[in-house]
């Protein structure tokens, strides 16, 4: 008996970026876009934040530690039930190592944070199980693209994260609305993939849609089964014409994609995430994006190595991906940085990130 | 008898820009920071808004006209008691002349923009006589800061404009608590400065001031007696450090340089406005920006030749300068943009900006 080893997972295996990203940006920027849905809330379905309550405030302490090394709203850094802490870590460390600005941007957000942030209004996404998700999606595209087409003329290449705690049962769902299989990731090792698909078959039911139904129609999908952050990244997409731009992260960035397609964006769009969302098994981001004929790259942030519990258990799975980490990563290494900066970088931002005084 | 005649003034009359900018930005960027002060709803003392209570509603107003060709907020575009229209019309024609990418900036803003807006927090100024204005400051410019810094590391040159109704008072507050005699402009023909001196005395008074005994103290002075705007435009500018940042706006800007100086803040800012300020005999707009080494550039808008009124006043004085309307004309001089375009620009968009129906 004998295995058949693509090309690629050598190469995988040999470099820290895969593949070459052949472009040196010379005013890169790193976008984040902050959102909350009620989705993230149903028991068992986010990792990001350690009770469902909490996932409110989580993407607002990420940005906060991203910008200020600090947390302001709420009282320690947030973790996963399993221990893991937010990627936000290591891309405060990418993004602190290269010196590349980052600009948090909310969308139907509850709780603000205390950094400067762009805001698109919108309101939180509804349980779409329920309800319709984001009956204003049409117009956070609208504010969205009013942004991007700013943006696109300052910078060369645009990375865009997110931070919205639940959002890979949003993306399922669109993705499934919109007839691609797309399995999502978790940031959970014991994925709750069938938990994820009774809601995202709830949610359907409501609308009376299935599988492929919403394909000529994505606005609807949107509306109906999505999270306020997919129209926001949308809308970015749709301003910034056909500057470079590059998703950062995982399979709900993969959903922003096949949304992207869906709606016949164009441009120079392709996709960055870590290591461990490519080698989720579980998950089919490679194929998902290939299927729609973009480029993908894989960062890998070396956390194997991290001397720190709550991040050296991402090597085996936890947490993996979010708040652009991958493409922050990718990012920095265009400047020089390298996987060891990272991984230290990284060790040391969640030792002395300062926290609200008890 | 003989009159000296300043070889500045020849020059005046003849350049629609002066002096000669000599710089080509690559990437200019406008800014316009958005604030409320309870100072501007004092019965006489600003134009900005038909009404006292209206004030709240015109920095949001204006940003919609520039970024959407549209108001959303109120039923009618703001205009002075005397019927001059805001300068966000002539900003709006200037920036869309000359693509130049805008970004609102709200600092102790009462109502929100139905616009992308990065968010300063802040509570908007109390009124200055009766109560410290900005307690907040010191917070507001460290976010703005923080901004400021990623913003500069994007663009080659930053015009700074704000929209804040009844800033002139406070501006006059601040250049007096820091020792300068800094005569502010008005809006009104009539200038209401008695009134404004008035106010400025009875807000020294109040927190046991004296002209120029804050000098040591600029914090102070912003949070005593000054107005939101002013600590978030001075925080952009620490952020920025040495890139080129071109103030744009009157009085107001004036006491801002004014304030930078005393913060002892470096750089190569300058400061641009209208020609209906520097002609503006009540007021000593050149003569502060001069005593603190600063250069200054005119931008003559033309609207004396406007064929509508409410931009024609202008030429006699009415409204002046706001929303960076000097320093977005100079700024679209720069790409090429002549005279005669800003004034037909500025006829069109008045003539065709979208109201809410009623």
């Amino acid at each position: 008996m004998s295995f058949y080893i693509p090309d690629d997972t050598i190469l995988i295996m040999r470099d820290w970026i895969h593949p070459h990203f052949d472009y040196r940006p010379e005013r890169p920027l790193f976008l984040c876009v902050l959102s909350n849905t009620d989705t993230g809330k149903i028991p068992g379905v986010s990792a990001a934040g350690a009770s469902p309550d909490l996932t409110d405030y989580t993407p607002s302490a990420d940005a906060e530690l991203v910008e200020l090394h600090k947390i302001v709203t709420i009282p320690a850094i947030p973790e996963s039930p399993e221990g893991a802490t937010t990627p936000a870590v290591v891309t405060k460390a990418a993004l602190s190592l290269s010196g590349i600005p980052s600009l948090f941007v909310t969308s139907g957000l509850r709780r603000k944070p205390a950094v400067p942030y762009v805001d698109m209004n919108g309101s939180p996404g509804s349980d779409i199980r329920f309800a319709p998700a984001v009956p204003d999606a049409a117009e956070i595209m609208d504010r969205s693209a009013l942004l991007g087409k700013k943006l696109a003329s300052l910078s060369d290449c645009i990375f865009i994260g997110e931070s919205i705690a639940g959002g890979t049962t949003t993306a399922m769902a669109v993705m499934q609305a919109l007839g691609y299989p797309g399995r999502v990731s978790s940031s959970l090792l014991d994925h709750p993939l069938a938990k994820k698909q009774e809601i995202v078959d709830a949610a359907l039911d409501r609308c009376g849609a299935s599988f492929g139904s919403m394909r000529s129609d994505p606005l609807r999908a949107l509306k109906e089964v999505g999270d306020p952050m997919i129209p926001a990244v949308l809308g970015l997409l749709r301003g910034m014409g056909g500057s470079k731009v590059v998703l950062a992260g995982g399979t709900q960035m993969a959903a922003v994609l096949c949304a992207a397609d869906a709606f016949g964006l164009e441009g120079d769009i392709s996709i960055a995430t870590t290591r461990y969302i490519v080698e989720d098994r579980n998950a089919s981001f490679v194929e998902t994006v290939e299927t729609l004929g973009r480029s993908w790259y894989m960062a890998d942030p070396g956390l194997d190595r991290s001397k720190m519990p709550p991040l050296s258990c991402y090597a085996r799975g936890s947490a993996k991906e979010g708040v652009g980490a991958g493409g922050a990563v990718l990012a920095a290494s265009l400047r020089g940085v390298t996987q060891q900066e990272i991984v230290e970088g990284a060790d040391r931002v969640l030792s002395t990130v300062e926290l609200p005084k008890r």
